[in-house]
């Protein structure tokens, strides 16, 4: 499946803390930065989720809020 | 400001589109990826969005889907 | 590419109305039902979509709120 | 209250999971789809979702991403 | 109908600013303080949002992001 | 750092209910009104919140629902 969304960065699971409900996932990327997401439990289950699979952070452009410095 | 979000990524403004009442701002990131927002006109004016201006994009985890490939 | 998100329904695209920034697409379900979806224009384009393509719409569980009656 | 929400399915509450904080909501729909919708345990018990209530599952067009085979 | 979402907070129509798909919409809260929310302009059109039309703005908590000063 | 989302309310925390990944914190603004958001467990600690604290909610409009009563 191709998806619309307009951001879709290439990664490796670092670390996954699950809850009851949610897990936590730790994305480490190429450059070394680190993105983290939120998803269901039975998600991260069924996409077999575990230290070192390549995995894709997506996000939605209208999902992402923009900062400057003063 | 310090914010909850746990997806701050540094870049610079790469192209900004406006339209009505929204504006699309494409960031290149320092590694050569790219990642693109969509906020409104007004926001997009009162941070100076230019080219070439530094800038964050934040991602609050729970907007952060998750893929793998097959 | 298989996606964390709960929800994922099959529709045929219905009617696009593409805005400067944004276009609106109406999807058609297979039970009479429809969704509306708002993406970018260039995502829009990217994934071919015009009227009677078959689609999926995808929704975090985390963005489903929920509503009943009095 | 009526919302501006364009996405509002009925459906029944088929399982209600609690978390801590969260709890997650499977929705049936009258074709035999499901949907998933993660709220505050809060705002579940406020509803007062149990099996077999009737529900509507509520979502903002912009929270609807769009996939395509390839 | 009585939605989930943790934050319902009544104001005014304050001003509406229509874009091809979607609208912008100000409110102003009782105390003096606004809100800004941006809905598609066919839900505007059905709201029969106005100036000065008692509104609520609705906001899933998990769309609430926290900040701090330094 | 200056946010891109046009909803920025400042209040104090009142109350924070930990769950395993997620926390939700209720904060009071300053009419009486409450808030609540639910984020991660990590940021909650990073930010340092605890009942009484001056904190901002954050949100993007495009997560801002709009109701009317009939």
């Amino acid at each position: 499946m191709k998806v619309s969304a307009r951001n879709v960065l290439k990664g490796k699971v670092k670390k996954v803390t699950p809850g009851v409900v949610n897990v936590e996932v730790v994305i480490e990327l190429p450059g070394g930065g680190e993105l983290v997401s939120i998803i269901t439990k039975e998600s991260g289950e069924r996409l077999g989720l575990a230290d070192g699979k390549d995995v894709y952070a997506i996000v939605k452009a209208s999902n992402v809020m923009l900062g400057v410095d003063h």
